[in-house]
């Protein structure tokens, strides 16, 4: 019981005390505008930096996106393999639906009635380094069976059990085979979402009606909102030549970009659409250039044999990547930035206490004043370095 | 030397050197009062804000996952066209696999037999306007020869040659061809790991067993850990009505958040799952509504003449998003918030000190003591603005 | 106009007047060893953890990446039912293209020339519990008929409308029939540019030519540079069986970690691979364990029936994650930190001259100085606690 009084008295004591450094007052212009140089740094930086700039009002939430694509064009080709031949949407994009991307093949290697079989290896002559032997695997797509066949009248190569006959795995035809692919147009639609501040947008903008959007091609000019774009043009923005890209493939990035003030009026927050290349084209580093892959379209013919038309494939990988980041006014990052604020002003304000000491020795001479705070911390790195 | 030794008396000198200002303990209900006040929000947001709600002492990883999805189930359609006709996922789920999404056709248009030939396009009368000229790429799917044929008794269209007999672009069926997806059912395997922690968990948690698998359906009351989702309650959930999506398709997003406090009982690091449209259905703003691709069927018939069904699929696109960051005790993070709010809690005793100032000044005129901080703040403030 | 003088007075009053403390300057090695000690923390967090470890002076970017695979490997099988059969990348990877991901087939079971029709359902035999009804839909791949018919001379089972004949779904072959993916390899092409510094690379290294790039094989100790992995060394690095994974499937994380500091020679900048299994074989918690999937090959034979090849894939998913942040030297940062940094240790000198008060109130009694800074934060927390 007594030690609970006295307790209680302890705490109020401590409550209710506390301490002032005995103050002097001191007027001197040139310590008084170092004072107030060094405040005004702060400010700029408190009000310019972390409120104009950094938006330190607000509370951020980033997009949440859903991405659908839909390219549409045709080409026509005349080949010698495959004749006369018309290539639309369902023959050039593979496979048809992809979560973020989509790929349109420019080119292709066509290998025409393939069957297991067995037949003579593509452009590997048998040498005497590596005779033909059962079971060897060549390459990367046949097996050989050890015999030596004719492939043509010249050369003799390696008999393989594989898809035949097999691939002839030469350069892709340049120019590339459905070069018009610069002509198609992609309708991208990005519906964008911060959950945070339950606000949805759309990239087809609330005053688009169908007969703009039947028509429009984007162009960073005229039709900057226009979620339609021309193959040729995505290319030639990020600085690239379609057509040379056409032969070999390549990755593009489509990158959608949603920084949104909700402060603001909602028709502000528009997307921006960049591109870029995203596969590496250094002519000085060109190693495995390009990108392609292979795929085949299986068939059965009259007496139920299996056979197989397979296509190498190049083309140009579309990437759709949607950045943003949405900022919206909020008490408690507001006040978080205002109590840092005024912290370090009181902070600066201790400091040229100091620095006024500095001069006040010379003022007053009568007080055993020393140095001050950048003083202190000049000679503590002296101490430590 | 005598400089080094110069030198070494003066590291000394400054080295034990320091400095105080003269103290004054001043008793006053009304400025400790605000002393402690000031002092009491600086806790409660260093103990509140920083420790509890922003977990300061934990350093924290952000989530590795990985996703599978299995959709289970049957549709029988009886159509003209098709006949009576049995779906399976090998059907309709196109393609077979995606890393974290997968899409199920709820709707189709389906256009058999299709070859490389000549046909009356479909829908587009020849009009003085544009005749009909040859290599004119018409729409997005063929090239007109120049000729103008007869399409029906009745109307007359440019003769183009493409994939025929070309489609027709119509509405697509109402109700939804393959409406009974909506009991379909989706097996999500979703494994996560928090590399820092060495920490791996998955959606099917420990305590289930496969007669359980076998037979739940998630509920997010009965069954709010089965990882096996009917369709139809996938959309309900997100206020979407599956039938009138279905016709059109659309995009919904199965978030799984998995925020782990790994300072708790592994038991309680469970996932959340929610349901969202991602996709816009704004009634005001629906241009190019919904989700739907081509893609074809390619077959050899008899004389070896390729042909194709043609396939304008409709349907629901379900990405699924893992979300997640973990927390554990950690000495680094914890040492910087306990100094950072020391520092802050310093800070303010020295405010408070100016605040006294203030009330010391009626206390003891005989000091020249003046504004104190706020005070000073304010008139900086005066003298900037 | 008055009232403007007096403010103008005011602000210039304000604008050079300033405050100093009395201060006393003391020595003792007690408590200036103290002081020191105090600083030495704050200096060693602000250089070895701001500076040294999180690098505040630099500015940072995180990666933009592109990834593109090509796997390059041949299988040969031979079984009863597909005899001699050779499988080469057309015919295992599963779509034949993704976006950062990869899918080989290790494992298959085959229903081979379905059609649309009536047959027995497979090992679900007929039970009074379920007799057989019109329309119910059987599992997840028919639809009963409502007879019931012989299955086998044993057992009577529903028959059912489906693809006929069903699946049978047995447990995976094992060893896997593609064992022989283990030797298979896949190129990684991955290109990352960190846009805000204008910075690109590839995982081809610049001295890389094409003659190494022909034969090298990823390894960590000899070829770490190389992006031709074997997938059994893959599999292996993280530490699982390739041919226990291989029966069932499973899904492995590729990782490829670009962390550079542009402050340093660019040829330093060099991915990391890493490989881990990122979903779960918990022996204790496998239920529904592995990866697979169905699909199917649609065949159209003599009489324009159509029928199809169902294969249950089972396989590994290869997802490839590229992390990465670039840090380079900026104004900005470096500002800030050293600011924040002073701050601190201006903090600090104001704590310190706390402690010296503490024992100065021994060395001067004169002064009436009291609790220092420490005393009074404990006392606060008494007073809260």
């Amino acid at each position: 019981m007594a030690r609970l009084g006295g307790c209680w008295a302890f705490l109020c004591r401590c409550f209710f005390q506390y301490e002032t450094p005995k103050i002097l007052l001191i007027r001197s212009k040139k310590v008084g505008a170092l004072n107030r140089l060094v405040q005004a740094l702060i400010l700029a930086y408190v009000i310019g930096y972390v409120c104009v700039l950094k938006k330190g009002y607000q509370d951020t939430d980033s997009v949440l996106s859903s991405v659908t694509t839909k390219v549409k064009g045709v080409a026509l080709t005349n080949s010698s393999q495959l004749g006369l031949r018309v290539w639309d949407v369902a023959d050039y994009v593979i496979p048809p639906q992809e979560e973020s991307s989509f790929f349109v093949m420019t080119n292709l290697i066509v290998t025409m009635n393939q069957t297991q079989t067995r037949c003579p290896e593509v452009g590997v002559p048998e040498r005497a380094a590596s005779p033909c032997s059962l079971g060897a695997v060549n390459g990367y797509r046949s097996v050989q069976t050890g015999k030596c066949v004719n492939f043509s009248d010249s050369a003799r190569t390696c008999e393989v059990f594989a898809w035949c006959p097999v691939e002839t795995d030469s350069e892709p035809p340049n120019p590339a085979v459905l070069a018009n692919a610069e002509n198609f147009t992609v309708l991208i639609k990005n519906s964008i979402q911060y959950p945070k501040f339950s606000f949805g947008r759309r990239n087809i903008l609330p005053d688009v009606n169908t007969s703009y959007l039947r028509n429009c091609i984007f162009d960073r000019k005229r039709d900057p909102h226009c979620p339609i774009f021309r193959l040729g043009d995505i290319v030639s923005e990020a600085n690239e030549d379609f057509q040379s890209m056409a032969v070999h493939g390549g990755v593009m990035g489509i990158h959608i970009r949603w920084d949104c003030d909700l402060d603001m009026p909602e028709s502000w927050c528009v997307p921006k659409y960049t591109f870029r290349r995203l596969d590496n084209k250094d002519p000085d580093n060109n190693v495995a250039p390009g990108y392609n892959f292979r795929f085949a379209k299986y068939y059965k013919v009259a007496d139920n044999v299996e056979t197989r038309t397979l296509i190498k494939g190049f083309g140009i990988r579309f990437d759709v990547m949607v950045f943003g980041k949405a900022g919206k006014f909020s008490v408690v990052p507001t006040l978080l930035n205002i109590g840092a604020g005024l912290a370090l002003l009181g902070l600066v304000g201790a400091i040229a206490c100091g620095d006024s000491n500095a001069s006040s020795v010379n003022v007053e001479a009568a007080f055993s004043l020393t140095v001050n705070s950048w003083h202190r911390v000049l000679c503590d790195v002296a101490c430590y370095v």
